[in-house]
């Protein structure tokens, strides 16, 4: 509650014990973003695995495909709000507003996605997601059919998979570090 | 999307179409609030139901007892959000934050109040509320006895379960009658 | 099992320290019964939400409307079974055998309405109030859908809805406070 | 609702087809009893698995033991209406209330036995009957232990298991073959 | 891990101490496959719950009819897996290689039969199994239509049905016991 | 069944058509292990989720730390049965007899790691991760203080989590894409 309040439950390096290219990868998201994401301190402990998480990371929500990227930031969205993930909800809900334009669609899309102002469209694409993300085992055709008659692709279903797989492991991790999210957060582009 | 978007799937009746009482209390909100939450235009339909709603909303809402408002409102935005019920977290998510005068401990408690800045004591009233939420028949002695340890005491007991299922009643009527959450809620006190 | 069992886990006040109207109410009943149902005594300690509670119940089941007085008792009965509240089962359990007329009806539609001796139309609704106690958040326009291939008008689906929602609460508020149902509801109309 | 509606989704032989030891069998238990229970017509259709089925039973059921008579129904009672399984609640909570000499138990037991009028022994054999109908996967040497306190035997646990299993079996079957309860059953012993 | 590791929680006869049926059922299936696998000699204890058992088994997978006897085995690997049944799965799983003559398919079925080498007919097949297995409370001509489209009768629905309930009883009884799979099934047929 | 089963529901590139370095890898492994396992190929058409996926499998499952190698396996293998994920659990299955040289051991955990024959520490470990698996957002410092009673480390919790944590990534993928098993994992090191 206080300012103090810890960021996980991990301790955290300082930017000066950090492998120089993860020192380089934060200090460029603080000048971009003008504060540090929680999420690159709390994984900086562990130098191969934070490299490999944002890897992951980058190669699903910043590469070129058909989704957008507010449609990529509603699936980390929805599915993590499910997991009951407080920093990838925040974080990624600020993203969303942002991503969208729209400061109440991250709020409508975290707590029920069914009720949110997007399209038809966009909820088969989060019916498909919630899913993999819940119950991946029991996928199968008929739910790709259900994406294609929004007109998905093949590689849309997968890039709404990856996004849904990632996260998974996201909020797991999230939850177990007790990451906190950062203030700056909350309030972003309401 | 637009702004035209309906407060509800059932029709709203207008001012004048409500009985008097009905229309004095609207007014009266308005009046403090600046504007009509939704919840009261949904529900005037159904004259006796919305009386008898208000009616138990203020008896445990308003009512004295060693529950601060602001506890209060953690009880119904924590269950609210399992319950997935938008209105409700994003309303009463609102009134948390200016109950708690803290611009973050709405989304916290929402998302994972284990996680919340907020104190043992309340993750305690916390734990009791969801359980009465999801599984009141389960609820036996200890978890009354987890309460007192706590000072918690029974008057106190009743409360939060008081609270707990008459939002369990909210949750579920706000999600048949798809309730919109009005904009103003979003940002507010953030 | 003796007859000082006590009817809650919290304590219940006397006819005389009640307040009047809520004193009155229960005379009227026991003249009526010619017992007082506990859940009047159960309820009574807190008069704010015994009133509103009352007011609720009324609203919902003695209304004018399409569904019957013996449907509106196979919502309760079904869905208050599925959240294990002895004291709902048991005395709308009874209240179902006299509106129906039909000494098996309850115990059919408590444990399994799927197999109960009622109409394809009745089990629809059952269908639709299920889904509102237990994943309101799901419902979707299908599930309205479903409800008028029945013959069920919009109004009708509020009125399940309602019904389902208010003992939500109610079974909530049974079980927390132990609340036991009368010896008398048990072998009433079979 | 008639007194035509069917016993079974499957046909039932006439007793001039069953053979000779499951006729002989039905008809001294109509002697018995006064009527033929369904359980008995529904299954004579596969005479091996009849024979194995009361076989089964009766070696749970009728062997001696530490529990008694009506605490070994109490357990299928308990667990079949979590199974939401009709006849077997149905008539089982009929030869519950005849044992257990109380018109009052089987209802009390079917909807929560956390708060029927029984011991807290009777509670704690029910919270491991429960425990193995439900998730016999998750049952350790802590639940064993919990009966011991009580003064239960590791035959006795062995029993309560028993008959939990063989109602998980009995349970499905009533279901799939919509074994409709005998009206005999719902007013005995009330 | 030793060759001590108990064959059951529960103390195991002698050969010796059992009634002469029973050790001559014993040592003919100890003729035949070379070994004794457990479960006979766990349930042994129980003389009348020994022959109910195995009556009821081989009353089901023994009988004529249309199911292969490779079917038979998928239903049980397929539902003891969801049960988390560790003699089941490695016991029939062993079972199952040798009748489909398929090195691969009980683990393919036993983990995700969506995915495994099998015909559409008997996925469908194991769907509704699986339903009796997990919520037989739910099934419903559908369900039953279902089997139809794939050729199934009445008969096998039964079948199918008879199996999955009787293994549900035998799940229970083989995670209660703690019955150890013999080591000789785990490679055999591979 | 045949052999040519496809090894996935999305096409997969030809060695070829790879990038170098993601062929180098597939190469290596096929040296190395005498055939290409199919994870390589499913995802080898994405390449940067491709190089992302096995950096973080290596850095969670290669790095050097208190958890023995067939450790890290049993958790890969109890988590993916719960998740019904065919590839993990019988791929990983496989190392985990190697890493263990125990035939038994990766049948027995995947079932029920409670009645596998492993340590109690190594139970305690498994239980932590699978609550990290199905329910992180429930994990609190009592499972933290679970781990350290069996002499586990915070940094052991956090392999086990990552572990954990990133299986519940790889068994969502492996489910969406259908990842077909190779039959050479089957009955290796039985």
């Amino acid at each position: 509650m206080s300012e103090t309040a810890p960021i996980s439950r991990f301790p955290i390096p300082t930017l000066e014990e950090m492998p120089e290219d993860i020192r380089a990868r934060i200090l460029a998201v603080q000048e971009k973003s003008g504060f540090i994401p929680n999420v690159f301190l709390v994984l900086a402990r562990r130098p191969d695995e934070f490299r490999a998480f944002f890897a992951y990371h980058d190669a699903l929500m910043d590469k070129p495909g058909n989704l957008t990227k507010a449609e990529r930031e509603m699936i980390v969205v929805a599915t993590s709000n499910l997991n009951q993930c407080q920093y990838c909800v925040i974080a990624h809900g600020a993203i969303l507003r942002i991503r969208a334009k729209n400061p109440l669609i991250a709020d409508q899309v975290a707590i029920n996605y069914r009720k949110a102002d997007i399209t038809d469209r966009q909820k088969a694409m989060l019916d498909f997601a919630i899913k993999v993300s819940q119950t991946a085992h029991m996928v199968q055709e008929p739910d790709f059919d259900a994406l294609k008659i929004h007109g998905f692709t093949e590689e849309d279903a997968w890039d709404i998979a990856g996004i849904a797989s990632f996260f998974a492991l996201s909020n797991r991790m999230a939850n177990i570090t007790a990451m906190r999210p950062n203030a700056e957060f909350f309030a972003m582009a309401r």
